[in-house]
């Protein structure tokens, strides 16, 4: 921690003297402190941290977004808060508490509104990106999760205590969204992740078997069962993380998921949604991540095997590589054409980067307790 | 022209002034004006104008690519020039002339490589992304085409003369490239296309039907021939432009592409390579361009119907719009979540901004006879 904060002090004044030197924001991102209500903005080109966000709340399950001029960074807090980063600036450029318990955000696709998901209250709010001022209140009567935007200045989220599906369509009236409520998707989602092209809203299920997708160019939308037997399908075997839908990946035609409570990788064909096999991993994985090019996908797992990182081919579906690139590991971030890999290592306050052809470790930045690792080419994806 | 000056002296201070206001680049792109020789920096949130670059030589055929922090743009001219543009100072940073006739240039993907494919003297040269001296020059006894970047620190191009496939990989060592040399690909290949995840090369044929592609994940790569049919296949048929192949798209799992010398969309799986379908347009279509999210796609014709652009619906494979933005529309490029779509209108010295949902024109930017617009989103994707 100490070598974290001498790091963000040694580095803090470029970015944050006013007639500092104009720099790209392509190659920044910020890693969350879950511990410290904090961030650090780091620069992928140098392998190094810039400086250190502090007063963000509490980040023990934080996530963020960014505008669209990869400058501005939406932090979503589980205290409900949202905090607006300038990550150029290097200070925080506002913030509203906007809700008892939050579980994560989107932006739209023209940068205007930015959407939460809330726990206590439930339901969305929806916010003016520039200021935060509130836009929009859509009470749900439920908890809602997986929130993600979708093209056409749209949200999709899906609602824990109902099992239903909400998509909200600012584009005619940011106020006023247009919504189009989809019944029958299934117990209690948990969890929801949007497709890259914004076109599959896939729906994870804690009450029961299977998930749901929903085709958002039907319409109406219609809900579809996949993967029958996917879930925590062994009582006995405790599930010590339930599996973010994030840590799914789309590598071709095929997914590649977590199996939950299992030493497994699922594959399933994304056209049926039937599975297609299963390799077996070093533990319960979290996050199954392709790299950029899908040749390779880099499975981290739940505790006890958090130190174990491994690589599959996507090919072979086989495990090529195994790493322990330290205690913890949460989250791994690909730079945006996937030469190098960025691991959070929570237990070793350090986040660690790897080349992903050598598996040669690069460079190390001290970070406290990072979680998240979030690169600005974000910014320009939707779904995220 | 007039306008265009104004707007660009109008805003050329702000960015320009060294203690200028931090500013993200996630926002920014670049417009080729072709009969100048100059550049057009502009500002997608703002739909403006920030400032014009001049001296860049020939740019009547021009394309360029952006550093991984999205500040600096690498313009490849007609004349052999390669200019480096900081976008963000608003001025030519350097510029070497490097040979007598260039056709295009990519970045490699850890940033630090910039290769320019070149007709005369033929071959690839290899410049240091920072300094643009020389690193490596890569003779290859002919002309070369279709130059991108592949995964780990390489480079793919074709060969005019001898119909090579040649894959330079820098990786262990910049200024020698260990080359990968597949003949046979075909009689005088006049474009190449990099799909998105930097796996498959395709060869556009000028001496023969058909083209080539070549899969970057055997060992060794072996070229496959793909649509036997697809060509100029009607000589009594005077073909206005040979279509780049960057104006093919892959939306799913199906490649739409221009008809040479046809006023047709050909359809083909892209799997399978087999053509599965046409659709009639109104003229020889130079560009299909696929909206971020693959339901529409947008197709702009050669000369005389280059006024006019047609919106396709890849569901139904109807043209379902028909749009007339401007005389001379040379090219289309979409914000990254594909929200806006931005044409060159040459003939009308401006640039014309579209929602790509209402289909209603947002604006217009003077610029000087447009051809080429690039968003700094470029730098984050692979084979372009």
């Amino acid at each position: 921690m100490i070598r974290a904060c001498l790091t963000a002090l040694a580095l803090v004044l470029p970015l944050a003297a006013p007639a500092g030197e104009p720099r790209g924001t392509g190659d920044l991102g910020v890693v969350i402190e879950r511990a410290s209500g904090s961030v650090l903005v780091v620069d992928q080109s140098d392998h190094a941290a810039l400086c250190r966000v502090e007063g963000l709340g509490d980040l023990s399950h934080a996530s963020l977004t960014f505008s669209p001029d990869e400058r501005f960074a939406y932090v979503f807090g589980r205290d409900g808060g949202l905090s607006k980063v300038d990550i150029l600036a290097c200070r925080l450029d506002r913030r509203v508490v906007q809700a008892g318990n939050a579980i994560g955000g989107a932006i739209s696709d023209d940068g205007r509104l930015v959407a939460v998901s809330n726990y206590e209250p439930g339901g969305v709010k929806v916010f003016d990106a520039e200021t935060l001022d509130p836009v929009a209140d859509v009470p749900m009567g439920s908890k809602t999760v997986g929130l993600a935007d979708a093209p056409g200045s749209r949200f999709a989220v899906a609602t824990w205590d109902t099992g239903e599906v909400w998509v909200l369509d600012h584009s005619a009236d940011p106020a006023n969204p247009r919504v189009t409520r989809i019944e029958g998707v299934g117990a209690n989602p948990y969890d929801a992740l949007m497709t890259a092209d914004g076109r599959t809203f896939i729906v994870g299920l804690f009450g029961e078997k299977g998930l749901t997708t929903i085709d958002l160019w039907q319409d109406p939308p219609q809900p579809r069962r996949i993967l029958p037997d996917y879930g925590r399908n062994q009582p006995d075997l405790p599930v010590y993380k339930m599996p973010h839908l994030q840590g799914w990946t789309l590598a071709g035609a095929t997914y590649a998921l977590p199996a939950v409570g299992l030493h497994q990788v699922l594959w399933a064909d994304a056209a049926s949604g039937r599975e297609t096999g299963r390799t077996p991993v070093a533990g319960q994985p979290v996050f199954v991540t392709a790299r950029p090019d899908g040749r390779e996908l880099w499975v981290n797992f739940a505790t006890p095997d958090n130190g174990t990182v491994e690589v599959i081919d996507s090919v072979t579906r086989q495990v090529k590589r195994t790493l322990h690139p330290g205690a913890g590991i949460l989250h791994m971030e690909f730079t945006p054409r996937g030469r190098e890999v960025w691991l959070s290592a929570r237990d070793d306050d350090k986040v660690v980067i790897y080349d992903t052809r050598t598996y040669q470790k690069l460079g190390e930045i001290g970070a406290q307790a990072p979680s998240g690792i979030f690169f600005t080419a974000r910014a320009h994806r939707t779904g995220l």
